[in-house]
């Protein structure tokens, strides 16, 4: 049976981080809020689930039914498809490892996010904008410079060879890296533009996941929406500067 | 062998949710920051794990080390050590959900943070104070409610009963709603006042927690730090108001 994904429709947000995973494996799967009325499907479909009464009902998407079992948040959702998919390590502790890098990829995402949210997820942008520009100075000059380095770091540092974030194959931490570099890349072109000099371990990661075959096609296809200003990564040129 | 729990001194902080498991199982752990120099222990040896060149090193505080596996961010670890305490559901399923919900309690918890420090961590709180403000009224008025409700309905769609967020036994995410009623009820006491009515069965779950025995045990000794103006929960009367 196809797992099912529940994600806002419109943008790639947090349920990309899913999708990478489901394209790569070619695992089936329906985007079920992207789907038609007349199927069962689409966002009606989406808020039916999440305001439901059945047991453990999922606070937000992304959420994945697989069954009738609901799993949600985006890191337990990987968590739990990655043996499924065979993009988990094999070994257990090394999926505990790949777990707390997924959590730290999150808290990049969250963060991400709040650049130009810093206030109120609910309130417009540009009601918020002299706070994001505080806050993205900031993201620029530290944030992004830390998780980066420690990214980097991790790769140097893997016993099996700088090609993979955990063990010695592709897992979805991997492809996760991928979609933060383009999603960083995307939102913030000049506080990237060195990206390559500074994280060479990161960006020959990023530039081999988009290599994989299942990867490019689906970057090809129109299952892949483009960012946008709706998403967790926006470009508003204002929010961007040089790293120094 | 013990396990070593590595978090900052002096503060609650997100250790907290690991400290309340280790303690409710009775599990043997040396609380390696607030230790010694002279005993190996202390910050210097806390610095040194971060820094280190061995593989798989943390982002940050809070991360266990069981032997030589080091075990990162806080909900990673919760789940880690959840079936070795007996804090987590024995179904594999219920794990999966378990984990899902204490990395919605992990979003509240960093939400709570960024009520005071909405523009830069690395900030001082006196030097986002307005930006704060208006975060803090938005977490009040809109993210409170919005979790705390979830929360609620969680524990009344359980089909084993509103005793517990998972199943019919106690587990970490249990243990980890009595903490994050604790710090909202320390950091917005304005906010929080009608919280019995409001959300009943939470209400009725940090109570029983507080009266287990072991939890009570730690709460009254001196391992329990106070809430403080450094941790994850502060209380700056100038952000709290009633709830409408």
């Amino acid at each position: 049976m196809a797992y099912e994904l529940y994600y806002w429709d419109g943008l790639q947000g947090r349920g990309e981080f899913v999708r990478l995973a489901l394209e790569e494996a070619q695992a089936p799967y329906v985007d079920v809020a992207r789907g038609e009325k007349k199927d069962g499907l689409g966002i009606g479909a989406m808020m039916g689930e999440l305001e439901g009464d059945e047991p453990y009902p999922p606070y937000a998407p992304p959420f994945l039914k697989d069954g009738d079992l609901i799993v949600p948040q985006t890191a337990n959702i990987l968590f739990y498809l990655g043996p499924k998919l065979k993009l988990a390590p094999r070994d257990e502790r090394l999926r505990i490892v790949a777990n707390g890098l997924q959590l730290t990829i999150a808290d990049l995402v969250t963060e991400a996010h709040d650049t130009h949210h810093p206030i109120a997820s609910g309130l417009y942008y540009e009601d918020q904008k002299d706070a994001a520009k505080a806050r993205s100075a900031d993201f620029i000059a530290h944030r992004i410079p830390k998780f980066m380095s420690y990214f980097e770091r991790v790769l140097a540092q893997n016993p099996d060879g700088p090609r993979h974030m955990v063990g010695n194959a592709l897992t979805y931490v991997d492809l996760s890296m991928f979609q933060i570099v383009e999603g960083l890349r995307y939102a913030f072109p000049k506080a990237t533009k060195h990206f390559a000099d500074h994280y060479p371990h990161v960006i020959a990661l990023r530039d081999a996941v988009a290599k994989r075959p299942n990867i490019a096609a689906y970057l090809d296809s129109e299952r892949r929406l483009p960012f946008n200003e709706t998403g967790i990564f926006r470009h508003y040129p204002e929010l961007d500067r040089a790293m120094r």
